[in-house]
């Protein structure tokens, strides 16, 4: 007999299907056993009566997170009975088989069969491999997927060619810090904390290139924003007029994000009780204004002109309030706080870059690159870097390249805003941070 | 005036058009200039006439990789002087407006206007950021994304969930060398050799996963199909009845991939003379049978059941003339060929384990794993590894798994196979090897 998914049983009223899957819950009601049997599509529950000896017997031996077998008739449950918020609650299987696949070892430590863990961040990570199993969490990584999938597709669809880059680098480059160090055969080497090189080099060769991959960063954060590594969505495309173009695209990028998520994750985002921004022109505040604002409204001042989580998360605020958008462009920032390649505005003080801030986090950072060779090189020596050691980087350039510019998204922390998770980590399946590294 | 994709102007026969792009080659006919335009579309002629002032004179100081914008009337060419080659070989565009956008600053070291350039591996890889300007290099890289589109498709199509896994592990998993080590903070660390850890644990969670990522390989190859830095192309399935339904999942990806390049990279297929292999059943031979084959075949004995290079070559040739096939699956590897986490057969000296070879080369290995706790860790002692030190991977089989397999499939040595590269240095945008770290 074939297997059928939770998912499709409801389909089967009144037939006998074969279920496989996990216990995730047993309860004995007097005579009755029930069995809440658990598997990719979903959750079923199943009734096991006395009469059906084998069965029964076998099914009081059953304990949470054994994998069976089973096989019964679908039947409808009466009205008072069905379970609304469970996509199969208007049915239930009686079974008369059960073949026990597997057993766990171990009792499990975290019951997971409950809608929410409430447990701290350390031990729902500690118990990764088991705690990932609870249906409200397995959501999380559904929408994630989601977010891979619908980005990949717009982007090839607005003519963006996928590139793969490498993760291992002979320098560290950009010339900052928060690199990890590799010993790379009987060298040292680095892992790359962007694509950032190698994508500018693919317009050069496609004009606009895309790259969905690991990202490493060693900084020492203890947030609930960072991880130390992450996937990022990144871009970068030739021929555009000003850095407002980059806007326009990872604009209309995150809204067929939006929508996908919003049509293909509905009961996901239902557990979360998430809301999906509905698409609007997003705000592009300069800075400079947004400080200002900042000022006048919060009465919150800004050293330096580097803007603070607390200032992102109100000018967000602001927008949802003035303008009802869930995200805002900041833009034009100033030069000491962006790489050396980044193009300057006409002023020589701000450049043609920006930050995506969705409900209070930065997901997104990009901008103009300087395309020219001259050029480049006068901002490597102003930022105090020798050109001699970006000689692959500059011959890029060398060989003539087009205005372009380009963004990273960071992946996880847009489902982190979409479902409203406390932490970021919750959005990682297995998450790194400066103490963790397992599982 | 709106700019016209090269690959599209062809549509405006009659009309002005504006394109923009890379000169790829200039060419001086007495009076008239040619100016073979290229941009992410394609490369279409123009002609500059001497009575366009302006034009003329700016298409004069023009050489290869200048970056121009062109306005010009797009026209029929005529029947003796269309390029049958090229895909907008039948019309010219008559430029009269030309705009340098971007000079390069050195004059290429490599023509890559030819088709074929000639050149030897290690110049191609030295200047690759230009020659992946070339066109037909361009269109590995087209083959190489429809082969990451078209496995992602088929993978979710197929109920996978899609899954991103850590790359930096704190422990050289899988008991195995050829780790590269990482300071990650104030401990050390490793880049993970493969998801497998992770996969398997997704089973627990989704039964069915896939991954796309990037797999670090610290072993000292010098050879055509090694490179130390590759996208692996990785699924794992719970609730298998043997390995056989791996094989078959496998089989229809295969198949699946195949017809997505056909359809979608015809003409750059065509460039390279590449042939997709027709659908057929992928004939599966256990490895003791392919020895024997080989040894009345083609006169070759194995020692120790290690089947090297050569003989993957040879049992493909015997494939492909025995069962017109250009896949082979060889099955049933010895136990000492294989991780500690494989099942073995029933006879306890070979393992329900497959490679799957592609015109002579291997492109996928897989096969069942172990899915009980007690079998795990007795096999982990038979390896002489601690099972105290496989703490979370064992937990996964703690809290109970069903059966399950799954594979590991590189995307490079697809591409290499299909177009037939002798490298699959050439189907990497920025390979890695021992010597090589840069560009």
């Amino acid at each position: 007999m074939k297997r059928t998914r939770i998912i499709d049983a409801p389909k089967f009223v009144g037939k006998q299907v074969k279920i496989a899957g996990w216990v995730n819950i047993r309860r004995d009601h007097g005579k009755l056993i029930f069995i809440d049997l658990r598997d990719a599509t979903g959750i079923i529950q199943t009734v096991i009566l006395p009469n059906h000896d084998e069965a029964y017997e076998a099914a009081k031996g059953l304990r949470s997170e054994y994998i069976i077998e089973m096989e019964g008739i679908v039947k409808k449950r009466p009205g008072e009975s069905k379970n609304e918020k469970m996509s199969t609650g208007d049915v239930e299987i009686e079974a008369d088989v059960i073949k026990v696949i597997s057993k766990p070892e171990v009792e499990s430590p975290v019951d997971i069969s409950e809608e929410n863990l409430n447990i701290h961040l350390s031990t729902l990570l500690d118990y990764r491999s088991l705690t990932l199993r609870n249906e409200k969490i397995k959501a999380i990584f559904r929408v994630y997927g989601d977010v891979l999938k619908s980005f990949g597709d717009i982007m090839r669809d607005s003519g963006f060619q996928e590139i793969k880059t490498p993760k291992i680098v002979n320098a560290a480059t950009e010339g900052g810090a928060n690199f990890f160090k590799i010993k790379y055969f009987d060298r040292d080497a680095y892992l790359a904390q962007s694509p950032q090189f190698y994508k500018q080099a693919g317009v050069g060769i496609f004009e606009r290139v895309f790259e969905i991959g690991s990202v490493f960063r060693a900084e020492p954060h203890y947030t609930t924003r960072h991880v130390n590594e992450y996937i990022g969505m990144d871009a970068e495309m030739g021929f555009i007029d000003n850095f407002s173009d980059v806007m326009d695209a990872l604009e209309s990028v995150i809204w067929h994000m939006m929508k996908s998520v919003e049509n293909n994750c509905k009961q996901d985002l239902l557990r979360y009780g998430a809301e999906v921004p509905k698409k609007k022109a997003i705000p592009r505040i300069k800075l400079s204004e947004a400080l200002e604002i900042l000022k006048k409204e919060y009465g919150k001042e800004v050293e330096n002109e580097d803007i603070d989580p607390e200032s992102e998360r109100l000018i967000c605020q602001w927008a949802k309030e003035k303008h009802g958008s869930d995200f805002v462009f900041l833009t034009h920032y100033p030069g000491h706080s962006r790489p050396f390649y980044t193009m300057p505005s006409a002023d020589g003080k701000y450049t043609e870059t920006f930050d995506l801030i969705f409900r209070g986090i930065e997901i997104a950072t990009g901008g103009q690159r300087i395309h020219n060779y001259e050029q480049l090189v006068a901002s490597m020596k102003k930022f105090g870097l020798k050109p001699e050691t970006f000689k692959d980087y500059l011959d890029i350039f060398r060989w003539g390249m087009p205005p372009h510019g380009g963004w990273g998204l960071g992946s996880e922390r847009i489902v982190q805003q979409l479902l409203g998770l406390k932490s970021i980590k919750e959005a990682v399946l297995f998450p790194r941070d400066v103490k963790r590294l397992n599982p």
